[in-house]
Parts: structure tokens; C-alpha cells; sequence
């Protein structure tokens, strides 16, 4: 069967085009930086959102139109896998995500569960054989069901503790079966409602016990993914432990476990912390833990993550040049952790959604290639820190000096000679970047 | 004496200059929907900002280096005034806006301020003589002097009611000598540091008062400039009364006032508000009380009013989208309530800045205009709300209908068809207008 | 059949008490200010929160235990009305509310819907009959259903605008029927998702249009109800018109409305509109809007509606300080618009919840009526706007003079007298009577 | 000369007290958990909101009256002592806190600055001689000069570094000789204003080679002070690098600090960054790492550092139940960092605010005090967690499992028992204990 029959291959027909089923920047052959856009840009489509989330909200009842309406238990399982495959394929697009409840109903029992699961894993890998797509990432969600109320590794309830761990096993069998490159850890639930009633030094020495566990377990079957923490503030949860990248890497650190883990950075989750998304970029990246990206955006107005399709060109811009100067992303990529609106229910918006997000990173990984050809912000930088080149500054960054001598150097001086910080030139210029990248 | 030694008249060189000091989109001549640029964008520069200001903050000290750094009093004033139309001559600013305390200093008594501010109009009519620039509107800071402490017009203390009244009166007398087009209310002061020591009912019913005074004494010396109502939420006070267009709105309904009043929206203002700037502007347009901008841009992860230069396109496109649909500003205009940050404290930055800031309103009146010119979000619209324009839907809007007829119309009627919203789609679209506009 | 068996009729024991069962604060006979404390309080249970909720969110399945559970349909329906009246009882509350979809499920057609309402509605006039549980106000659910996704009145699709006059007319009735005291106009969908495709102008007239409608309907039908709208900014769409009660009331004005209607405040959407509770109440006070109360609070740390049941003193301290002022809330009441957390799903934790709240304004009654028994606020308030009592404040406030006589009477003043806003010390104050209120 | 000629030492009078000058619940001497009040609230006076604010804001003047107005340059810096030490013994206050420049006026070289130091350093420590107040903490204040304009270690100009490192190296100096018990690092320019021309990296790097200089000359000349970081996430800058307890735990991890660094917490900056105070006392405390704080509180309604005065008693209680679950806070203390409100301009505002704030934590402390007696909190915690006290959850928090035991022990369970988290319960205990704590 065909899910989406009015729908062919999207191809790239340029900046141009009007018709809105190609893609306007993004063409996966072009060459940009010695790597093909495709290379560079690893598109992963999240099977919760694009083949599982119904549009409800807090206030309102499910919307979304899908051509597998009807199915329902295994049935609905195996359709939208067929309708996954010919998504991905119609699409073009690289990479997939799932959490376990995405693919398979939960049994009973998690022996039931697993059971599901096997056969829709090797569903999938049927369809893996004559695909391109492959599988950027798989996790537990260890966050809806009412047994996880409490949390999942930081719950009060060692039975969940235990049944959490089993999940994520399952996660790392799956994860080998299907070839996943990484494997996510999302902490929904990691966290309180209110400190009132929480021990958080319990429950932060049980998670990271339990990441130990899955490490080792990892180690045992030959597990080769990536792990990754994504971090966030909160929401569900009145606070997340896991409230951005640098909390998440104090904990890391604090517990050993920094070999084993890089962070999976999404755009909303660095809003909701109070973060613009570049700076959980840059900040993972100078301390080499970026991992993995999930590309959507928020509303800085609005005080929930709002996972919406990325649009934001500045964003895009800034999220590539960072990605570009990591040298890519490595086993990572940019998965859309993006739900079409509420409004937007109709399955061709599927699809206008996905190809506004790559169409998104690809212009945005041209201009940022464009910057990076011409050095902009690198003259600007090494302009700006010259003076730890030279004399006093390159002893300080040589640490050949002491407080002493720094004393001495300054006691008797004048007036300290400052240059501006150009920002208001800056932000022209990459206006400027952005405008003419597509008429040269 | 020349103020900008090293920056000639800024001249228009496309959207490929590389010449810092030139504008890239903004071309004063060009003709866009049957104006000039010039015409279509009457920018303001805002004397406080790029005069008066000195880049302290709460934390830090003014860092400003200034070519009138050297002069005091009422030498330094005359300096300013020099400079500013050597500023305005070498930007090609067809307008300008201040406060009473901006050109002037103060005295021991408001009678001797007065003559300051005689003094220094005087020598601002003169330069106006020469000069091409245009006062777009002035004002009486009734904010900063310790004798607003308790707010002007909303004071506890009725000498400052009377203070407040007697600069406004001054004010409009300055305004008419010099031509200015409006004439500005920000009530930086009206609101309350504290619910618990305040009779809001008082101070609401004597800002309306005050208004009333200010109106007859405007028919009376016959100034014919438009009043203007500049809302902000918060910051200095806890709350301010002016909280948003609409709250505003409310009250010149209340006190009878909706003849005399039109809004001055602040983009940094709206966001604070929890608004975006183009629903501001939007919601102005349709009630009727669009009068004039300040265009600069708050940073949407700081809680307080950063006073930007704007360079977000988006944003300019939207607001540009706006007031095209207004049929333009009538006679208020774009001024650039705007500061450089204090990190870039040299005078060229102000050159910098208001570049940058030109440039990104000119290019949003372009890209809007464009999308006018297709019709795009008309085109939208219109078969959004087509079921009004037939049936029953022309019933409701044409008021030929009732409660029993709908309840008629509706009870046994199935489920309800409807259209996808689109906004990803509508958001590619836009996307693809910025990023081409430059390109044709 | 007993819903609740473990709990009896809950009683008031005093301040000492170590029940969690029994009433700390709430004693409903006491006299306060002339009145008893229920003739104060006017206590209302939301239907929908209580009897209706899961316990789901964004990220996770329903978690309440309910002893109604194992119903379906029509026999859910009415084991909620059962276990409704058995909870009134046992809480000893005057009042409860509801939306149309909380007491009887949607059928096929809105006429199979209504009959279903109207056997529900039969039913719980006859448990009225023997209760002191009375209807404070009910309200159409016109934002759930799917068919509101673009909007109720102000939908962009005619059949849903007469579907919500159809559903509200039926309300009307409803309220009638059951001698509710008010009726709610929550406007969950009139709002937009993105401005970008929608024409404001239009769907605020139609909301217009549409209130004008019911208030003839009204009149036909002789219901005596007084209307209510409840503002709240933002969620679950982008914007929603009724922002604020400025925001409502500006738009009541425009539309020739104020006379029919008044505000529903809510605690919760105050503070996400970046106001107080008390500021919204104060407003409503002051412009005779002030209709009734959604007795909730929020967590300002988070940007979503929390829907806590009030716990916070200070709170409901200045919420009944203002409603005392307002001479009550006339037929208005104290509505617990409020939701246990997902983590507090055992049926006693109801309970737990509710005496929570009543013990919460209980409290917050006893200290504003000492607060105004000691005229604390009424002296401060009086001393500082004293001025306005003689001389040129007595001539302003009397609109006995111009702006000429102002600046005449100020044009030569010296420096201006101020007194201190106190802020410190009156929260000091403020402290002492919550501290000392319950062991006097 | 007497500066507080109507005041006469603040002296304990009880609860009922009507007396504004007198603490109402702050009793010196009172034991509390066998520790005298002022053995554990350890408060402190901030020099510089006290004795040097003057009530500026970013849109207004300075509008404090206070006694040494009249004096200028040392004569000032004079006068100020006198007043303090005044101050001090009137407040009956055991602790004070300053910055180099509160005490001091800068000369033109670093010399000549460090030669006002001296003078005032040696009156300071002869007026301490008589006095009961010592220095809780000093610090250099490296971000109000504009040379701080781009950062102080982490300055992109090595001369700047050096000049930070300077003012530190004449702190310790300067603690060492008044016996200063801590060492405080507020980087308020530490951070950056545009990620587009920062190189984070080199100037993180650069911080901690900073400390690693301190830590060296600490020890170098005996400093036994414990060295304090003071967490902020933004402002003034767009980014502080110390944005919360957790990302400066993370960096002293990474750079090799924890031996030598603990933090300052302060109530405003903790909201700022999206937490709770109490959150951040409590994971300050559970890696002991917990050693001072600034008790203040924000409006949570505002988006800047209000820094008012501590009055909310909910935040006083679960303060010090951090604290007093801590064992105190060691050599730390409570610092009011705090300014009274522009409007409280009048010096005897001054002492109202002192008082309210220890009146707010000795209240607080009582409260906390009697939960922990209880064991209210502990016992419910106890039960919460009992899970990991036995069986599989003994075996998980003692090591001795793995992920294949687990997996085993869940694989066919049912569904898991739940307890509620019962947090409406808990709030309404903690209203009974905040409520009846002063009748008993």
C-alpha cells in the first residue's frame, strides 16, 4: 500500500522554485567544505512525532489526519513502519529515531513487550536491506507510562529502577540489531515535582549507578554507539537533573563517567534553560562533548517546549558554524525532534514540515561555509585576543607568569587602551551573508 | 568643528559593498509600492541614545568615547547639537526625536531649564534651517529626576502633577516651534513599585486628567501634532500602566480620550509584554491607533530592555508587512529607540549601528513588499476565511443571523471539514522571500 | 454505592489540629467582618479537574486512581454525578462548576450530545434537591473537540461558529435549569497560531458578534446569570485574545459590551501574563469588573499553567484583601480551578487538595480583615496621597484647573518633599499579621 | 558625629511588638537546636548597597538622603566607615561584607588606589577593635571600571587579566589583615556580550588559570579564608560563565579547583536562572560545596536582579532547613545583598529593611527548626525511598547488581505499587507549621 500517494520523490529544484514539494537549498550531492550536503547535514526524521503524535495538547483532543488511522495494536505497528520506509524514501532523508513505544505496544509484561518489539525490529531491518535510512539513534522512553511518575533511574521505587534498566538493555540489542550509531538517554523524568519530598542525592547516585550499569552491559555484548545525555530544564518535571549541558557535565564528571558520554543538544530544550542553542553548541563543543543535535526551535515567548519544525535561518546559521568548526558531528546528527502544529494536520504537511527543516539547515550550512571560507569571525576573534600573543598575555596563556609579576606589570599603569566589541557591524555583516548567499 | 572626522556621507552601494560605511539595501531614491525608501521608512535617530548616552549600566560604568567628551553644561549641550546634525547630515536621517533633558540641562527651577531649553530650540531651528532633517517627535523625560520618584502625573505628591503638566506644556510649545510631527507619552514612572502603598484608581483617573489638560492646551496654541502613547510593561516600576497597545487602548476608552491618542510601539517593549512586535503593530492597525515606531530589538532571554539596534529580518519584514497594510505611518515614523551596547563604545559604532539598522528596515520593506505584491498571506487569508463569505458564514459577519438559526443550522450536522493552518509551509515561503529578494 | 468510604464529613478542628483530614483554618459558621466565613468564601469544585482528569501531560498517561474507573459512557457519567455530590458533602462546599463534556459525552450530532446532557442535567437537579451544593457557573467546552482547532466564535470556518452559539445556547439553558449563578466564556481557541495566516479584525468581530447573540438569548430566555470571561495570554494557542482583564476590557468597550459582562479572574493566568494576582484583581476592582474567582495558583518558575490548588498565604492574603474591598464578590465565588500533580493520584489526595485550598483563603480571610479592621493599608495610602486633599492637589482632583495654573504654581518651586514608599517595612507588617493572626 | 541620630539600638520585643524599630522575632540570644540565633544566622550588612547605593536605575537618578551626603573623595570613604560601624552596633549585627571600591576611591594607578585602600583598611581595623562585627567576606570589584568592559580574567586584553589578578592579590591582602572569614568571586563581567566574537574556550581556560594563581598566593601567605564562587547567569552581561551552583561545579571540576572553591549562593540569582533558591542550597549542599549566602530575594515577575531585601517567608524556612541540614554554613554567613527600594530613599529605611531581613530568617529558622524536630520532612522521605532498604533496591544502592539481575527481577512483574507523592499534604503541613510556629 501507498500512505502517501500524492507525493513523489522530492527532488532539489532550487532557490526558485514555487513548487512546494522540492527542495529550495537543500541538494544532498552539492558539495560544500569537501563533503557533500548529505554528509554534512545527516537529517533524521523522529518516528514519534512524524508517525506516532496525534496533536493533542493540554487542552484539546488529537487532530492529525494519517493514512494508517484505521489500524489499530501490531496492525498499526506494521503500518506505520510500511508508511515510515516510504516516507523516508519519498523524502530522501538519511536517518531515523525511535523510542521502543514508537514502534511496538507495550504487552502486558516487558517479556510481552519485547516480544512486540522483536518482531517490529525485524520488520525494520527487512526494510533497512532495501534502504537508504538508517538508524541515527534508538532509546527507552522511560517517561509515559504511569509507572515512571516518580522517575525511571531516580525513581523512589526500586522495581522501577529495575525495570528501567531492562528497557534500556533491550535498547542496546535493538540498537545492535539495527546498526543504531547512538543511543539517547532523555530524562523525562529524571527529576521532582517538589523538593519537599525528594532525596536528590539518592537519586543522583542511583542514575549514576544505573548509567555504570549500561555501560558495562555495553562493553559485554560489544555495543559500539554513542551515548548521549539531552538535556532539560524542565517539563515535565518541575526541574530536570539534567537542566542543560554544563549541569548534565558536572555530573559526569562528578561521577566518572565522562569517557563514556557526549550530549545530545536540542534547540528548545537550550531556550527553555535560558540558552540560545549556540551556546549548548559551542559549550559541548570546546569541552568535546557534542555529541548529537535535535533540530527544532521553540517560541521564545511561550514557556513549554513547543518542538516546532526549524525555520529560524540566525539559528541555523549559527547551529552549522558551530557543527562545521566541531569538524561535524561524528556519529551524530540532526535529528527533527519536531511535531508539525496542532493546526497543521494534514499528511502533506508532514512533508512541507520536513523539507522547511533541511531546506533550513542547508541554507544555513552554506552561509555558515561562506563565513568560514572568508574567515569572518576568525579574523574578528584573533584580532580581538592578540594580546595574549605577546608579552604579558602570551606568559599568562604560557602559564610562565605568577600574581607577583602581573602586579608589577600594572601597578604604575595609565589607562588600559580597549577595542570595541563590534557587535552592531557584526550582526550587519551576517545579514549581509545571509541576503547575498543565494544571488552569487 | 567637525564631530566625525573620518566618515564621509553614507552612500548607498548594494547589497555586495564590503564598504562598512555604506548602505547595502537602504537606497533613499529607490521606488517601492510607488514611494521612496526615504519616503516609506521616515527614520529617526533618538538624540538620548547616540548623544546623551553614556553606556553605563546597573553594574558598570559609562565606557562612551565621545568627540564632545570634553565640554560641560551648557557648552556641552550647544556640542551635542552640532555634532547631531553633522550626524544626521552624514547618515541622510530625515528625522530626529528627544526628550526636554536631552538638549537641555536643567536649572534650579523649572523657569531656568526653560531658558536652557529656549537657548539651546533656538540653535536647533537655526541647524534645522540648513538641514533636511525633520523633528519627528520630542517629549519630557518626567522619569529620570528623583522628583518622579512616586511617578509625574500619577505622583502621590500634587506639585509633581503640576512639575510633570508645566514640561509638557513646554514641550508642545517646543514641538510647534520646531514642527515636530507628534509628540510622545512614555510613562516611565506611571505605575506603582508596589501594589500595597497605591490608589491605582487615583492615579489612573489624574493621568486622564492630565491628558485632558494636555489636549485642550494643544487646541488652544493650535498644535497640531499627533499624541502618541508609548506602552511598556515594566522596568523602571513593578508595573507600569501602559502595560500594552491594549491596555491602553482600554484606558482612552475609559477616560474618553480615543480622538486624541494614536501608539508609539517599541519592538523591545512588545516582547517584554510577552508579544511579538508585529502583533503590537497588527493589533494597532486594526483598531485604528497605529501612530508611529521605535525600532530597535530586545534580546528574548533577558528580562529587561536591552534597546537593540534592530537587525533581526524577520522581524523588520513583519513589521514593515504591517505598516504597509497601515498605508504607512501617517506622520509618525521609525525611530531608532536604539543604543549601541557598551562594549562598543566608539563613535563610528553609532555610524555602525544605524547602518545596520537601516539597512535591515530597508531590506524588510522590500521582502515585504514583495510578498504584498504576490499577495502571499492575502492569498492566505482569503481562502482561510472563505466560509464567511457565503451561507451561513454571511449571515454572521452581514448580522442577519441569530442563536436559534445557528442552533438550526448546526444540530444534526456531521463532522466539520477543515484546512490545515500551514505554518510550516507559510514559514518556508517567507523563508524562500528573504533569502531571494536580494538575488533577483 | 460510597465513592469515598475512608473519609468522613470533614470538620473544622482549629489550627492545632494533626488531622490531615479536618479543616485548620476554614471554620464555615465563623464570623468575619459581619459574614460568615462560607457566605465569604463561596467555595466551588471545577467537575473537570476533580472528576473528570487523569492525570496526563505532554510527556506522560493518565495516573489517577478514581473509584469510577471501571465505568464507560453514559454510566461514567453518572458514577461521576454520584461521587460528585458524595465529595460536596463530605467537603462541606457550597458550590461546584462545570464545562458542557465534563458531566455527559459528546454523541454523534450535537442533538444526541444535548440529549445525553439533558439526562445528566435531569439527574443533578434532583441531587440538588437534597444538597447545599449549588451551581456556581457552568460553560461550553469549545476548545477540546477537534472541530475548534482554528477557533469557536472566532474559528475561520463558519459551521464551527454556529456549532459554539449552538453549544453555548444550550449552556444558557443548562443554567438556568440549575439556578447557576454565572456563566463562563473561556476562550481556549480564540486566538491564533501564527498571526501569518490569520485576519484579527475579522475574528474579533465575530466574537463580538457572537457575545451579542447570547446576551439575546439571554434576554428571551429571562436568564439571570451574570456573563463572565476569563482571561489567560497565551496557551495552548500563541496568543489568545482575551489576554488580560485590560486586554478583555478594551475589547468590551469597542464592541459596546461592558454593561452585560464581567471578569472571571484566575490566579494562574495572571502570572502568566507577567501580572499579580492582586494586580488583576485591583483592576477589576477599580473599573466594577471584578465577576468571580479561579482559586489556583501557578509556579512562576515555569511557563505553563500549573493549575495548583493555592497553597501560597500571601496570596490568597491580598486576593481576599481586595475582594473584601470589593464588598464581596457579589454572585461570584471562589472556584478551585485547580488539578491535583500527576504524582498525587490516590482518591484521598482530593481531599487532601481541597482542604488545602480552603485552609489557604480561610487564612488569607482572617489576616486581610485584620488588615483592614486596622486600616494598615487605608492609613498608609491616605497619608501619602494626602496632597491631593488641599491646595493645588484638591484644585487637580476637582478639575478646577489648568495647565496654565500648574505651571504657574511650580514654574519658580524649589526642590520637592517626598515621602518614602516604605516598602520594607509595610512587608514587614505584612508579616507580622500572618504570623501572629492565629495565636491571638 | 552620630549619622543615625533618631535611632537607638534595634532590640528584641517579641512577636506582638508595634515598635518598627524593634525585631519582632530576631532574638539574639534565643537558642535554636543548641546554638544561639546569631550563632546560626551569622548576617551580614553589604557595604555597598548600604552605605554607597544611590538609587539609581537605568532610567532614573539617584534618590537616597543619607547623613554623609555632604562629604566627598577620602572625606567620604571616611565618613561611610564612621557610619557603618554605627550601623553595625545600632543593628546589633555580627557581620559585614565589602568590595575594594565600596570603601575606597579608586587613585589614578593601581598604587595610588591600593594607598586609599591602606588608610581605610586601617580604620576599618581599628574601628573593629571596639566593634562586635567582623568581615564575613571581601572581594575586588572587577566589572563597574570601564577597563572591565570586555571581561576581567576572562578580558580578551592580557592587561586587564593582570589588573583583575592585582585588585585580588590586594583582597587577600586585605582579608588576611581584618581577619576576613571568606573570599568572594562575582564575575559580573566574566562572560560575554555576543557568542560571535568570543572565544569561550581560551577565556575559560584563562579563568581558571586565575584561580589557580589565587589559590597559589593564598597559600603563599597563610590566607586562611574559604574562597567562594557567586553563581549568575546573565546580566549584566548576555552570558555570565558562572550561570548556576552546577555549571561552576562543573568548572572546577574540569579545571582541577574543587579543593579550594565553594559557592555563595544568592536567592535573586538562583530565580534568574530558573531555579528555586532552596534548589540551589540543596545541590550546593549534597556535594559540600555549600559555603555562603546572599539572602536577598527577586520578583519572579521580573527579569532583572531586583536584589530586595529577604521578606518571603516560605524562602526563609526552606533556607534554613538547607542550611540546617548543612550543620550550619561554616564559615559562611548570610549577607544581605540587598538594597532598599528607590522609593525608600530615607535612612531610617535602612533599618527597616535590616530588620524586616532578620526578622525574615529568624522566623524562618524557627519554622525549619521545628520541622526538623518533627522529622516532617526526614519521615516522609524515609517511607518514600523505604523501596531501596531491602531486596532488589538494597541491592542496587549497595553495587551489588547488574543489568541482567534487574532485567530478570521486572521482566514478568505486573503493574508496580505506587505511593502519592502527596505534595498538596505537604504544603498544607508546611502553612500549619509556618502559621501556629509564633502561638505556641
Amino acid at each position: 500500500m501507498e500512505y502517501f500517494k500524492d507525493i513523489s520523490r522530492i527532488a532539489y529544484e532550487g532557490p526558485q522554485s514555487t513548487n512546494p514539494f522540492a527542495f529550495k537549498y537543500y541538494n544532498p550531492e552539492e558539495k560544500v567544505q569537501g563533503k557533500t550536503m548529505e554528509e554534512h547535514l545527516r537529517f533524521s526524521v523522529a518516528y514519534w512525532h512524524t508517525f506516532v503524535e496525534s496533536g493533542s495538547d493540554p487542552f484539546g483532543a488529537g487532530t492529525m489526519e494519517r493514512p494508517w488511522d484505521g489500524y489499530t495494536g501490531m496492525d498499526l505497528a506494521k503500518a506505520r513502519v510500511e508508511a515510515a520506509f516510504e516516507f523516508f524514501e519519498k523524502l530522501g532523508v538519511p536517518y531515523f529515531c525511535f523510542h521502543d513505544v514508537d514502534i511496538a505496544p507495550e504487552g502486558n509484561t516487558l517479556r510481552e513487550t519485547n516480544r512486540n518489539l522483536d518482531t517490529i525490529v525485524g520488520m525494520i531491518k527487512e526494510y533497512m536491506k532495501d534502504s537508504n535510512t538508517r538508524l541515527l539513534w534508538n532509546t527507552a522512553n522511560n517517561f509515559t507510562h504511569p509507572r515512571f511518575i516518580h522517575g525511571a533511574a531516580t525513581s523512589n521505587n526500586a522495581d522501577v529502577f529495575a525495570y528501567a534498566a531492562a528497557k534500556v538493555k533491550k535498547g542496546l540489542e535493538i540498537g545492535k540489531e539495527l546498526g543504531g550509531e547512538n543511543y539517547v538517554f532523555w530524562g523525562g523524568r529524571e527529576g521532582y515535582e517538589t523538593l519537599l519530598n525528594t532525596d536528590m542525592k539518592q537519586e543522583l547516585d542511583n542514575l549514576a549507578r544505573f548509567f555504570h550499569m549500561v555501560v558495562d552491559y555495553a562493553e559485554e555484548i560489544g555495543y559500539e554507539g554513542q551515548f548521549l545525555i539531552e538535556p532539560k530544564p524542565k517539563e515535565p518535571m518541575k526541574h530536570l537533573y539534567d537542566f542543560d549541558v554544563a549541569t548534565g557535565y558536572a555530573f559526569l564528571q562528578n561521577y566518572g563517567l565522562t569517557d563514556h558520554f557526549k550530549f545530545n543538544i536540542e534547540a528548545n530544550h537550550a531556550t527553555l534553560a535560558g540558552h540560545t542553542f549556540e551556546h549548548e553548541l559551542h559549550y559541548a563543543r570546546i569541552h568535546n562533548i557534542l555529541g548529537s543535535v535535535d533540530a527544532n526551535q521553540g517560541d521564545l515567548l511561550l514557556g513549554w517546549d513547543t518542538d516546532e519544525f526549524p525555520s529560524d535561518l540566525y539559528s541555523s546559521v549559527l547551529a552549522m558554524y558551530e557543527i562545521l568548526k566541531n569538524g561535524g558531528l561524528g556519529k551524530g546528527g540532526l535529528n527533527f525532534d519536531a511535531k508539525v502544529r496542532r493546526g497543521s494536520f494534514k499528511p502533506e504537511d508532514l512533508f512541507h514540515a520536513h523539507i522547511s527543516g533541511m531546506d533550513t539547515y542547508a541554507a544555513g550550512l552554506k552561509v555558515a561555509s561562506r563565513l568560514l571560507d572568508d574567515g569572518v569571525l576568525e579574523d574578528i576573534i584573533s584580532k580581538r585576543y592578540s594580546s595574549y600573543g605577546e608579552g604579558i598575555g602570551a606568559d599568562i596563556v604560557n602559564d610562565r607568569t605568577d600574581i607577583h609579576k602581573l602586579e608589577e606589570h600594572i601597578l604604575d599603569a595609565g589607562s588600559i587602551e580597549h577595542q570595541s566589541g563590534r557587535l552592531e557591524k557584526i550582526r550587519s555583516i551576517l545579514n549581509q551573508y545571509l541576503l547575498t548567499e543565494f544571488s552569487r
